[in-house]
């Protein structure tokens, strides 16, 4: 009875998210449809990141025990023959029995892409968000400085969003630019509901001039959902990576 | 009566191609009616590459003439607010009277792009023709160089493709390699009906070691459509620019 790491990447466009829902295809669905085709037998399939509708992944995380003793490419060939091509199984690995997906990861990376320019690359419509106005990036760096170390995020939570502790370590909170193309990227232990799009929101607020720099430091201290900007779209939201220890 | 030169972009995935057809949506016709609405009358509007359906442009360019007195600006955002997402006006000019997009194109520069590795990133399914075997990038490199120079096509050219002459000129013709990506650029005077697919299916049979390089000379001097490769799908196929002379 074989568990598995499997690294995935995915276009959430067409999907109602990661998680199991009954009014579309979700990617924790679709796999376990597909490893319950392999195995013969009901087939439970835990992700990393519980990437909302429309957010997409370079490098989510799963996990999954078996009963038939597969190797990992196997496993591997056999998810992508029976995934849309949408969502691609990368590699898999095996893990120890216990492993979860969700519980064992000690870090996670998101990127967030805004197209900042009057018209919208026709190949970036699924994932960016369209922002034409003028933005101060160094602004918006400055305050996505303001967010490292360890802090509560409560202000930055989807309201309902009701986890035990509100507190996370970001490790490194940066935005660059590229042309048209603003990029903010996140690492840290963990990330509360909407979290990553309610810092984006704010920073865009920060960029248009609308706060200072300063004032994501009031969100943090207030720890007040309606101190902080809106909620980005999702089609800019990518899931890059997560980090675990031995497996 | 101003006559505009418009650089567009599309993701060519959801359109019959180009030109206006009955089975569905076009570019072209696309702009007709966006245009036909902004000008109060019918609006011819004239491509300088025939894209057929599946395939992109990064700056295809059209040709128009409108009653209104408006400004390439306007025009730019007006187009805009009527096309889709996945059609965009990336800017305009007013040109000569008699600017023709097709007739007074010098070169057109086209890309494309082959994703050869095992499993195909699922944000390159629609952008890259997914081929995971090996391929020897060296022998299609040394390949697509003898494609440069005035040349008689004819063997690289669908048939039925039927124009007067079947010579021409390509100025780069050049594969290279990063990671995954292998993609095959050239540029030219002018390309016959599904001349750089047909040359895409051709290198890649050189690639896979189906041929020596040197079979590209042969269907040259054969002009012998048999002895070229098959036709490379669509999607990967990129129409990058058209370059003028004076406007």
């Amino acid at each position: 009875m074989p568990t598995f790491k499997i690294t995935l990447a995915y276009d959430g466009t067409d999907f109602v998210g990661w998680q199991r829902q009954a009014n579309g295809p979700s990617i924790q669905g679709l796999l376990e449809e597909a490893l319950r085709e392999l195995d013969g037998r009901v087939v439970i399939v835990n992700g990393a990141g519980r990437t909302d509708a429309g957010v997409h992944a370079l490098g989510q995380v799963a996990s999954c025990s078996l009963e038939r003793a597969v190797s990992p490419d196997v496993l591997v060939r056999a998810l992508n023959a029976r995934l849309p091509s949408g969502v691609r199984a990368l590699s898999a690995v095996e893990a120890r029995p216990d492993f979860h997906a969700r519980f064992d990861a000690r870090a996670k990376i998101y990127r967030y892409r805004i197209w900042n320019a009057a018209v919208l690359d026709p190949f970036e419509r699924r994932y960016a968000w369209h922002l034409p106005g003028p933005l101060d990036v160094d602004a918006m760096e400055a305050a996505a400085s303001f967010l490292e170390g360890r802090h509560d995020f409560a202000g930055f939570q989807a309201s309902g969003g009701g986890t035990h502790t509100t507190e996370r370590t970001i490790r490194t909170s940066v935005v660059s630019r590229t042309g048209a193309l603003v990029v903010y990227e996140v690492a840290g232990d963990g990330f509360l509901r909407h979290m990553v799009r309610t810092i984006v929101g704010t920073l865009v607020d920060v960029g248009r001039g609308r706060w200072p720099a300063e004032h994501v430091r009031g969100v943090l201290t207030a720890a007040d959902r309606t101190l902080a900007g809106p909620t980005a779209p999702a089609e800019g939201l990518f899931l890059v990576s997560v980090e675990y220890g031995d497996l």
